[in-house]
């Protein structure tokens, strides 16, 4: 347990109608209880019960009133942290919290660090690391299939499954190293076939959840969509249209800023983030200068691309741009796309068609301004992700120090299985154990140092 | 007691490490019962007792799991509301709050109107209609003097006292009109020597708060300063230092933003609020056509004037602009800076003092690009302000609304102890205490209508 008492504003920064104030630590009672007075006079915080809440003052050294506010009572180790916490929740106030905070540091309190709450709860036993980094994934989580992968890996997720193995291996390993002491000999005190069939268990395992990270990843930060296109075909009011029929989802309870949702659009709860490509002009001459090479590398970064075209406008280099558009988009997905087909008779789509004979993907003819078949447009998004759903309880890695991690470790336990294969030496077989635990270790975070622990939680907001 | 149940996010908008959704009404707990899974597998909320907090998870109608999460529950009357009240405390992630609240609604809870925690606290009799307005003000106070006067006024401020009185009054006028009765006889129930004292002490008493009124409202709204100087004195870079020092001091803990403060700055607990004022050009003849009429019609708004003046370039209009800044700032505070005083030497001073010899206001010599005596001109601005402290408990309003009920209640009562004097009739004696009892209840709310609240509690923030 640490020997500091933490403090911090838990709550998003701002004006709200309420704000909490988390303190976290050996001293946390004693400190709030030194600026808390209770409604009823008789009562102390010292001696309030563990998961109660009571109402009262804070004040401070000068016994002035800051605020009137509901404390409540957590006590080590049934709490977040594991440690003694208060929650103080006060008028939502910058001053008022600002001034709270301020007589706990004067009290004897430090300033929280970012993350330093979920870190000593992963200090303290309460969570391995990757529960710790799904917490910060939980906060950050904008759609519906981020938000359940966070909570699937919060809620245990892979890491008992890997801790269980891992715990195994180090038995194994023991009994390897047991038979150096007795090199001698040539006893073997480690079973070679089982040993291989856990090696093979946990190979299966660790293919399962890396092959799982495409799929993680591109819930996580979105599946990426390029819009290509001539100037003027309409792609900024496309994706407009498109922004502003998620916000509308996402925000009509509550305020979400742009720089959340940015250009990543949110559709059955499967975030899909746009790469602007630069219009490509109509002329032939200017289309080499005005780096379509550019706009040709955007696309490779896609996993999806939507083509758009202006009905009204088709020039005559169509076919031209068809074959490099093709080429570049070779094993993803195309989706065409026909702008403005309020514009044309019902007649010219038949002309449109023939135009694109050698195209094989799928043609979607919408109308941006008119909002005419956008739905359908994000539905053949939808599909064009080929997502499987994740379901509650699913296994899915998206954290790429995860996946790096998971990569490391089966290099390893695939020398291991080689190496039971060809007889190599124990003290060989017991080096590529050991690595296989480290880097599965280092996923839980069995295997920890200050460097990993920085960056985790350094990029966890403060109050968490 | 409301037959809806009221539900929002409570917290400050925006992603946070933790964000509280509130539920008050007479199926709280009921609808949270509904969506709830304790730790406890056996624990259910409707039985959890009051002021607990629980620890459990938030379940969707397809029992998936939204969010782990703390809830506290609340018993009506003893909650903010009066009401059954349930505080779900959940990962800060927006994502996370809106399915929370969604679930919440899709039981059966409804949207809190903003301010409409507060306003059932007030209808169900758990506060007075000015100290719910004072939870408004709390919320909004960024500086020390706002803040104790809107937790004075939270805490009963002058409510107790006015309502005291006008339960006497209310005493008096039922004798009175019980003398109508008996309009024949000439009787008198009222004694109208005790009637006349109390009228007086009334009288005192709304005096006295509304003579507190000018300071209420200068710290509520901030002392409004002009700064009034030629083009390129260094007027914008001196209220960027100002600014910037203000920041400092208000968010080295938490992030503020930068429209609360705006151009208000936080001397000692006293906000000062900055009139910009177009510089004036340096020519005589243009000056007139840049509108200085408007900077003198600022100055006229101010308290405070900041004349602002470049050591360095002192033009030949310097009198002609002395005699007609002074002419408007009659009756203000008009402090003389003297900036860019690095730039001239010591014995220079003296040639400017000779030229604002006709000046009496105080004079400061500042560099505002090398923050030379900057907080000497804080200083001053404090010393200008000439405002008494608040102390803890000191009764200040600062709402324009009772401030225009106690100059309505000032008019009835007058009419009342001069009705007395020259003995009128008592059923006008009876109107005008009526009339001062109305305009005292508009205060404390005893006499409110939905106009008065919608007024009240659409200013409010949705949560509170």
């Amino acid at each position: 347990m640490s020997a500091t008492t933490i403090s911090a504003i838990s709550t998003a920064p701002g004006v709200g109608g309420i704000a909490v104030i988390r303190v976290s630590g050996t001293d946390a009672l004693k400190h709030c209880n030194a600026i808390f007075k209770a409604k009823k006079k008789t009562a102390l915080l010292l001696q309030q019960e563990a998961n109660t809440v009571s109402f009262g003052s804070i004040i401070n050294s000068a016994n002035e009133i800051i605020d009137e506010v509901l404390v409540s009572v957590f006590r080590a180790p049934h709490s977040f942290t594991g440690e003694d916490v208060i929650e103080i929740s006060c008028h939502g106030s910058v001053f008022v919290q600002q001034q709270i905070l301020q007589v706990l540091l004067e009290q004897g309190c430090v300033l929280a660090q970012p993350g330093e709450f979920t870190q000593r709860a992963f200090l303290n036993g309460k969570m391995d690391l990757s529960q710790a980094e799904a917490v910060a994934d939980l906060i950050a989580s904008t759609s519906a299939a981020s938000h359940r992968m966070a909570l699937n890996q919060m809620r245990g997720g892979f890491s008992n499954e890997l801790m269980k193995l891992r715990a195994q291996l180090l038995d194994f390993v023991s009994l390897v190293e047991l038979e150096l002491d007795f090199n001698e000999e040539d006893v073997e005190f480690a079973d070679r076939t089982q040993l291989k069939s856990l090696a093979s268990a946990i190979e299966r395992l660790i293919l399962r959840l890396s092959d799982s990270f495409r799929l993680g990843n591109a819930l996580k930060n979105g599946i990426p969509v390029a819009l290509v296109g001539e100037t003027n075909v309409g792609k900024s009011t496309l994706l407009n249209v498109l922004l502003n029929e998620d916000k509308a989802i996402v925000s009509d309870i509550h305020g979400t800023t742009r720089d959340v949702i940015e250009d990543t659009i949110n559709i059955n709860g499967i975030s899909f983030r746009f790469i602007d490509t630069a219009g490509i002009r109509d002329t032939k001459d200017k289309i080499e200068n005005l780096g379509i090479e550019r706009t040709y590398q955007k696309i490779e970064q896609a996993a999806i691309v939507l083509w758009i075209l202006d009905c009204t406008k088709l020039t005559e280099h169509i076919e031209w741009l068809t074959d490099r558009i093709s080429k570049r988009a070779e094993g993803k997905k195309v989706i065409l796309v026909f702008n403005k087909i309020d514009k044309i008779a019902e007649d010219e789509r038949e002309v449109l068609n023939q135009l694109f004979e050698q195209f094989d993907g799928e043609r979607i003819y919408i109308s941006a301004r008119e909002r005419i078949n956008t739905d359908g447009l994000q539905k053949a998004l939808v599909a064009a992700a080929q997502l499987p759903d994740v379901n509650p309880g699913d296994v899915v890695v998206s954290n790429i120090r995860h996946y790096e991690a998971l990569r490391k470790a089966h290099t390893a336990i695939s020398r291991v299985i080689e190496g039971i294969d060809s007889g190599i030496s124990g003290d060989f077989l017991s080096q590529d154990i050991r690595e296989c635990m480290h880097f599965l270790g280092e996923i839980t975070g069995q295997i920890s140092n200050d460097e990993i622990l920085g960056n985790i939680f350094g990029k966890f907001c403060i109050g968490k």
